[in-house]
């Protein structure tokens, strides 16, 4: 699976064969089918695997008791450090996961569903108890867009930890950018 | 270009061959290479043009008079018309950006650099002028990143047009999604 994953990183799916994946893993081309099975089965591990964590912690978060602006926040940072951590299973789903088919696809897409959903709900309760200006499918659909295009420019040299991008993240969102007036008026 | 725009969206750079697009645009076999020349070459047209024309709107509004906090709400504007425009050119300069090289590579590479550094410019100006709070390049990225986004959920028939999706970004990322609290302490 890291063969597969550093290979599909660097030339793509579609450009990686799966006697590549099997000489960086060093598996014997007699064993290649037994170990390996098929390339969109790698695909599919590589992606579902990253994809279940973060299902995990989005289920966590939302059924938890916090008011729904601090489940929105914990999910920020949570979304942007499984990212990080998962980069480069990232920028593969951006770059090929229509490369998927069948069942996997389906499946692979259920679980991005459920964490759409959970977002959209505690989005929705923000917006029910008056706290969020907004339960509009068009922001849930950008801020994980935001997110998730955070693998496109992270350097790990760069200057800001994770958690200090997800601050950040987390203000721009929540606050926006422009300076509360300081009020002069009383 | 039609035809490899279509079929590069359709199978990716990679999945596509010079004859397909030939066949698709209805070129003879003979005359393909004076027509189409390479397939990174139309990858270069493809990609090249529709940044061109995002760069040629963002010198326009970043040159303007306007405030900074005008000039961001433009470049929402503008960037999310002509991201949904070229939407196809888009996904394959997230899929396939990476299969440009050398020259034309840097080149691109260099238009997207200047896209980039007007907006800085224009977010610096807001920061220096004290109307935003942060001039932080973690927020150029994620709100172009955030754009960008777009083309991978937006839908024609879809409930909201071009500019109403800009309108519900440009009040995320500038006033947040967080509803200001009605003054009641006076």
């Amino acid at each position: 699976m890291r063969a597969a994953l550093e290979l599909f990183s660097e030339k793509g799916f579609h450009g990686t064969g799966v006697a590549e994946i099997g000489d960086r893993a060093d598996v014997q081309r007699g064993a290649l089918y037994y170990h390996i099975g098929s390339k969109e089965e790698l695909l599919w591990q590589i992606l579902g695997d990253y994809t279940r964590l973060m299902l995990a912690e989005a289920e966590q978060i939302a059924g938890g008791s916090d008011y729904p602006v601090t489940k929105l926040r914990k999910l920020i940072h949570s979304h942007v450090r499984l990212i990080i951590e998962n980069r480069a299973a990232v920028a593969i789903q951006l770059r090929d996961g229509a490369a998927l088919s069948g069942e996997r696809a389906g499946e692979l897409q259920q679980l991005r569903d459920r964490i759409q959903a959970l977002w959209q709900q505690v989005i929705d309760a923000g917006k029910s108890s008056g706290v969020l200006r907004t339960g509009d499918h068009v922001v849930t659909n950008s801020v994980l867009g935001m997110l998730n295009s955070v693998t496109f420019w992270y350097r790990a040299d760069g200057r800001h930890t994770p958690d200090e991008i997800a601050d950040i993240l987390c203000t721009t969102v929540l606050d926006g950018l422009i300076q509360p007036r300081k009020s002069t008026k009383g």
